[in-house]
């Protein structure tokens, strides 16, 4: 059979860009990290090294920085569905145009409970993210979160699993829930604000996780998915991915003492890796 | 429409494991990291909270350990596939269960040309890598590399591509090509011996980077690619990820000296990621 | 001349320890990471091999965990110092005892302006941190934060430097100023209460930073310090260590766009590092 | 007691700098990071904003990159030296620079027993480290190794240590030795090459290492150390970290199996950490 290139993508990733926006009374201060990736008739760039075709990646960061200025302004949402109609408009032989954006947040700084007008802290280390997967049929748009850690000490059981010969976890009806989510959600139609829909399903995803009285990761993946498509009809599908961060009862007696579920060893590795996709279709 | 799970799958991530094979002469130092994991008939963990056809990720974990004493002495692809297979075999509402495995590597530590009997120096940051994908009807497995680093310092040229407004990069005949590549391929027949045919593939690729006069990555990436589905029949396919690590000469000029293309700054973001699949079929 | 050992020092650094202090009425979580380090009697250790005044660092692990039970409710630095007193007053053989702790931070969910009992999000990457330097004369603590990361977009110049042969920065009186401080002080006197100082000390140096009018980050440093030194009479010294972030602006103009200090690259490496200790001494 | 400043420094970190030097047959390719420090007469930038004495860090950048194409050619030492003079030679408000260097390695690509003449392997995580510390009186310099992963799978006991009430470990007279070791040595004379003496004394350690009949890592630092200061007389005092990356023997027995110290759980967390200087002094 003959050799020939298959799907195959390029772009520029990383693409770290902070912008200040000057409004009467404060600044609004906003950093992202944008991924641009493109497809389409590519082929010979491969096969021949024929560069004609080739919107070079630095290109595609400048442009990323030139549009900032005038369409970076809202929801991160609307300006990756502005870079990847430029990309496609002006390429025609793009075939998909994919743009990923992950906001890391800040916040304004409080001093006396007055917002300061030009001074923010951190908002850690979750981040708003958005893909836009644009095609000739159509723009696809999902929005979510990363590296959300959310932890709750009660309500979150794991009993009545699969014994075999290589058991020896204890069955528990109170151990400690950790994790640190992933969650994208795609729309089937377009919301009046990204930004605002956006908070009221972060809510509502954080409000499902603290009040579910979990019997397993999987069980509470599935109450948090479905509370999203239950309350927001213009979610068509949403993805969890809920690593479980375990926190182990440490052995207190071996020293004549009693654990009582309240001294534990947090681990990173290995960890539970819990993945789940809740849809309409 | 109603709301339904879709795609889900859980398992066990990061299960570092180290062995010690006690040859005659010499100890053989092995260190892997496996992930495990699972898919099959699970809706009624995520809707109803029945565990009773879970496989707990911890009882995974163990299972690793306890099957590496006997059958982890070889490539990591056997100890996949045999771990796949337990998994698989003594799981019956399993329709899909995936095994990966990096390795580390370590090399025995020579002092005065003289291998030392158990003394090892690190491998660095290149992973051999495999996955396992066992369903009902097959056993599909890839091998590959993970974190190789490579660089050359001439023989790539980037030219002739699309200039626009937004365009500032200069066109070049000799440029730093430096790259992390991942490369993961899949076996169509099974080879005689999974470590001898990974080595030789390793060999292939670094051998035709190094060789290829490059005219863009992609380029060099398929050229990658082909002669390794030239060189072997037993490949079906290959897909290579090759981030762009850029090396961009410094401005001297603006002290009144030249770069005749000898100092360079050494980025890490933003940078270009050129990805691409070449197949037989 | 002959050979000796100098200084030298063991310990077990990482103990990543959570515990749960059930309240009548919601669930405190406080996760921490403790390191211990030990100097003393220990030459033989070295040069004989010696281990009979050796406290295993696999003990001391332990003792962190069992002491937490009891001890571990209130501040950190009361922790650290119990834990000091414990190893120093256990092992003759030491002259000097090191606890470090981090504690990583969880606010309670808020739902619908009530705290949940038992649901936290993280509250990012900033830790409170306190160090304990136990010798036989005294007991030194100080208390800090890590990794807090803050960001002006106004009241930030530089301008009036050196300029030489390698000079390209041009002066501003208008940059993005943003540093991941980390920021330690060290107590002359005991304070009534560790965390009240500790929440009133971070509020102190996050105005202060907010509030300057900022010449350079040396000058905004200092300024840091003495306001903390001015209003503080326990403080007898503090020690800033302010990384530079970059936000370098994006070069507009050659696209024929104005960047009027609003679009910005926003870099990790390299950056400036700028560390200062103010003092009464 | 008034408020005053005591010690601050600044500087540039991170200038990552890469060269390739053409020599007739094969290019050499060297990839460095480089942080400068400066110490001096700096009081009135942090208490008046006066920045008439302030090199800054971004010139400190230039400079590197400037100097780079003449005097980079050679030992990281030499040319950190020649950067600690030039700084201190150019800035009379300095009463000390430190120039930091590490290298990271890069081995040509062999290819049928042949190097090639412009291909490279990354070296792995290792790098070759110096630091000079430049003052009125001297110039202190050092050279070292950083992130170098040893390990050893026999001839390492840990055995007669104090137990208590908390002691859990048991004693072996045979487990897996592994470190992550940063070693660096100052010099008492100038060496005739310092890549020369690098090497040698790089290649000692590693022996020593290799070699020992280890009682604890403490014992096994200590003949390292010694072992370089007897082998070369250049060298005035030794530092070594060796942190111990845990290997757990993993409890087979639980399952009815055996395990003869044969799998074992790689740890990250937490970790064992040693350190200690031999001197001549």
């Amino acid at each position: 059979m003959p050799i020939r290139l298959a799907r195959n993508a390029y772009g520029k990733n990383a693409v770290n860009l902070s912008k200040i926006i000057r409004h009467k009374d404060y600044h609004e201060f906003r950093q992202i990290s944008v991924n641009i990736s493109l497809e389409g008739d590519f082929e010979t760039v491969h096969t021949l090294g024929d560069n004609s075709k080739v919107l070079p990646t630095d290109t595609q960061k400048n442009t990323v920085y030139a549009l900032a200025k005038e369409y970076f302004g809202g929801s991160i949402e609307e300006f990756g569905i502005h870079l990847a109609e430029h990309f496609f408009s002006n390429n025609s032989q793009l075939s998909q145009c994919i743009v990923e954006i992950a906001e890391h947040l800040w916040n304004r700084i409080q001093i006396k409970g007055q917002y300061h007008p030009h001074a923010y802290i951190s908002g850690g280390s979750e981040k708003h993210i958005t893909a836009i997967i644009k095609t000739h049929e159509k723009t696809a748009v999902t929005s979510g979160v990363k590296d959300l850690l959310i932890l709750k000490t009660s309500d979150s059981r794991f009993e009545n699993y699969i014994k075999d010969q290589y058991t020896t976890l204890n069955e528990t009806s109170d151990r400690v829930f950790a994790t640190n989510c992933e969650v994208s959600w795609l729309y089937q139609i377009k919301p009046k604000d990204f930004t605002d829909i956006f908070n009221e399903i972060r809510t509502a995803l954080i409000s499902a996780l603290a009040n579910d009285k979990s019997l397993s990761v999987q069980h509470t993946l599935y109450s948090m998915g479905e509370e999203v498509l239950n309350k927001f009809s213009a979610i068509k599908e949403i993805r969890l991915k809920m690593p479980n961060k375990h926190h182990i009862p440490f052995n207190l007696l071996q020293f004549g003492m009693e654990n009582n579920n309240e001294i534990f060893i947090a681990t990173d590795e290995p960890y539970g890796y819990i993945s789940g996709t809740v849809t309409r279709e």
